[in-house]
């Protein structure tokens, strides 16, 4: 039984050699290009897929399995914890490198501040306070002690409690105080890596965890304009990271009074459409003015010789983003990596029998070391042979399923006629391509390139055709009572009735003020008037 | 006034200038060497230091501003954390990146497991928990409400408390319980860089903070002797790390049963010497045998058949790293880096009028394209320049207290005669040295190099100055009584009586049993046989 396995697929191949035509560089590219929209088809017509259930069944059931089939993550025993696990990890450590390299170009240097904050810093911005003061995790005591039970109990009280760091405007913004003496101190650009704990009553992997790790930039100006743009400008960050790395469209926008951060002057903010046609929230860049400067006493001696308060900011993403890059790509066949986020990019799978083992492995290992050196995305090749014992199906769906961009078989037959028999991940599992090696080497930068340009034009291509312009109440109605509602566009008068109102007709929120729509109108409940359309969207 | 403070030393200079011999590449090398051991004597010589009091004078005191005036980190408003400031926090990254790169070529793969640890879970190990009771930090509560006096409280109480890891090796084991099923799924090796809390009585900036960053190595093994093996090619790296990236020269060996870490078998450990004779435990590596396996569940089916305990190691480094590098090489004149964790390796500072302003930056600029392509260390230099509106000396004093390897002046005379104005941190403040152009940018790979070595063998040479073997209980009460000691090298009979004695009379411990030690003899105490010298050292 098992052997009819190994050679079913084997047989399949070898008629597929023999019918195979090279593929020219050219049209290798292109077919990526041109495939991208037909995938979707030929993934419904395959027998069965990895994952169950499928997108359209069950959209919260099937993310949760796509993170479970690619070991991103797993739960922990500590309620909203999760532990991401190292390909999830790696993951983030791409991620990390990315926007870390981006933030230190445009002068950011990064630093350190403690986990703990203590209450009586928390308490100086009200409205930060009342913003997550139903989300603190709150360490009170310190020392176990035996409890005469045989267990341990908590042993010495604190004389002031400490918050386990829900966000560290606060203790930065001491620390700045400190730090900020003259207009010549400025402008200060801090980014920090953290971990930052907000206690979380619906946990959902990677999108909502009570602990997460984020980057949070801060950073103080002498003029209000500058701490603006430096606002915008990080949004701008983000939206070229999502875009251009993550292969995920994004709208660059603003919140609406009732939805941006607490104590913020104007919160900036990237929203993704997921699969499901709801909102994911990104990213945001906060322009603070002088709220936090004036509670911790952030001042600066002007150019001038007068005292006078910082502006600052804020901005940060968290590991949010990879449950955006999962529900925006993968398939009901699992995680689907952009090729530039993919922390393996090429997997070499040998395929042999004992005779030809060595001719195999070291053909392999030829391959290996050529692509190894060839640079994509500014960097080399990430290229791993996998020659685990176990069968090659279940090698070749471990890698489907992990969302690996480009898997390629050598058997002995391959090094003979001197072609790649490459899979695709943007293309049907059973599909299959011969290329010639060198041919596959000088196009592999520019296809694995298409393939993300692919994945990006799918994901705007659903973005777009999931959005609609809304100009009455009733087809608001009717928008938000359809199947998968994406992003409606509309008038509406943003104060905190009318959003109630959308929030609990529609289970729908003011997702943002897209910058982009700048057309005056009316508002579909009220009648007043509207500066701009609003995009109102279900949302994670 | 400000004027004469400009040009007198920019008239020293111009003297300079005229009696300056081109140096040769070979000399320049060699120079690095040999003038390290004449440094102390220069920087003696010389009339005023920038660190205030002196090692001599008061070495912990020394220690603190050192990092003060290399704004490598700062007290923070919680008792017992600090803020990392970025040129502090940009070491650790170069730590972290070469540290990582280790790992990952070992084999290792980072991942991320909760902050949090139920109690249930911490009670599992018993000495562990006994270990690190009386450090641990505890959230019992969540969210916040008005106290009723205008403050907050605590509001929520949890069923079971949580504890701020102070190591991740419980929750971890629980995981890998998880994880880990057949002899195929082993070795597992799994690294996480993250944030831990020991609560700390007397903190000291990077060497005892009650929130510490490190990097926590966890494997599991089928075998025991792979387990062994492991936690010794950990030491290993760590040895290699400390020596050849921080120049600190480390010694070796085995904790004694009552310094070994809570729970393991056996604690192995890198060991540093302080300019002070201070022993620094740099890093740890455990063989933790079954135990943990054994209370977190660990088990696999091995490959005839039998449900097995997994063996298990961990290992870690700490940013009391930085601590240990301050005071191995740091000087009066404030922090001293190695070559390969420097931030910045060369600075280049324009020395112009208002006339000669757009020749001399233009110059830097051209200077500063060709450094930044030239290798050090498998990685292009960096190098910045500081066109700052400051005070020459002002400017130049700050980089000498950061530590920066290189110091290049560039006024309108060099650039005529196309030589480079160079001061290095190896040699007094004061020292300059002519070097052409050319010559500078091919030989400073290697003068790097070199400066590199220098401080690791003047680290060495101080730490053999300051080791004595020990052969009665007198000569280690004149030992320990003499000024500043450093490591004796006795006999010791290892157990519990003995080492308290020690620490009582000598405040001293056993830091290590160094492997490199293998001569049998008689404990300096009670006589008994003893295996072979142990180190005995007051510490941080």
């Amino acid at each position: 039984m098992i052997n009819s396995k190994i050679f079913a697929p084997k047989f399949s191949r070898f008629l597929k050699f023999y019918f195979s035509i090279e593929i020219s560089r050219r049209s290798l590219i292109n077919t990526a290009v041109s495939m991208a929209t037909s995938q979707q088809a030929s993934a419904n017509a395959s027998k069965k897929n990895a994952i169950s259930p499928a997108r359209a069944e069950n959209f919260p059931e099937w993310y949760q399995q796509v993170i479970k089939a690619a070991d991103l993550a797993d739960n922990s025993p500590v309620r909203g914890c999760m532990v991401i696990r190292p390909w999830g990890y790696a993951i983030w450590e791409l991620v990390q490198k990315r926007l870390d390299a981006m933030f230190k170009a445009m002068g950011h240097q990064n630093a350190y501040f403690p986990l703990f904050i203590p209450l009586g810093y928390f308490e100086r911005e009200a409205r930060h306070v009342e913003g997550f003061a139903k989300e603190c995790a709150i360490v009170t005591h310190t020392r176990l002690q035996p409890d005469g039970k045989g267990g341990l109990k908590p042993a010495a009280a604190l004389e002031e409690p400490l918050i386990v760091r829900p966000t560290s405007e606060t203790i930065i913004g001491e620390m700045f105080s400190k730090w900020v003496h003259s207009y010549r101190d400025l402008p200060l650009k801090i980014n920090q890596w953290a971990n930052v704990v907000r206690w979380e009553m619906r946990p959902r992997m990677f999108l909502r965890t009570t602990e997460f790790l984020w980057q949070e930039g801060h950073t103080v100006h002498a003029i209000g304009e500058e701490a603006q743009k430096e606002a915008l400008d990080m949004l701008e960050c983000y939206r070229t990271f999502a875009e251009n790395y993550m292969a995920m469209p994004v709208i660059c926008g603003q919140k609406s009074e009732s939805e941006k951060f607490p104590g913020a002057v104007s919160t900036f903010t990237i929203e993704a459409m997921m699969q499901d046609g709801k909102a994911l929230q990104a990213g945001t860049s906060h322009f603070l003015g002088q709220n936090f400067a004036k509670s911790s006493g952030i001042k600066f001696v002007s150019e001038s010789g007068r005292e006078e308060f910082g502006w600052t900011t804020s901005w940060g993403v968290t590991t949010r983003l990879i449950g955006g890059l999962i529900m925006t790509h993968s398939d009901d066949d699992g995680l689907v990596l952009p090729p530039q986020l993919a922390p393996l990019q090429i997997v070499i799978l040998p395929i042999y029998r004992e005779d030809s083992k060595a001719e195999v492995l070291d053909y392999c290992k030829n391959l290996f070391s050529e692509l190894s050196e060839i640079a994509f995305g500014g960097e080399k090749l990430r290229v791993k042979i996998d020659d685990r014992d176990i069968r090659g199906g279940e090698k070749s769906w471990e890698f489907i399923k992990k969302g690996v961009p480009m898997r390629i078989e050598i058997g002995p037959r391959d090094i003979q006629s001197g072609t790649l028999c490459v899979c695709r991940r943007d293309r049907s599992p059973s599909e299959k391509e011969f290329v010639g090696r060198k041919e596959f080497a000088n196009s592999i930068g520019e296809v694995l390139g298409a393939m993300q340009s692919t994945l990006f034009q799918r994901a705007k291509k659903y973005r777009d055709e999931n959005s609609q312009r809304v100009n009455s109440a009733d087809e608001l109605f009717e928008f938000f009572n359809g199947c998968n509602p994406g992003f409606a566009y509309a008038h509406l008068h943003c104060d905190g009735a009318t959003e109630e109102r959308v929030k609990k007709d529609f289970g729908a929120t003011i997702r943002c003020l897209p910058f982009e729509e700048t057309e005056s109108g009316t508002c579909i409940f009220t009648g007043k008037s509207s500066e701009q359309r609003v995009i109102l969207a279900r949302s994670y």
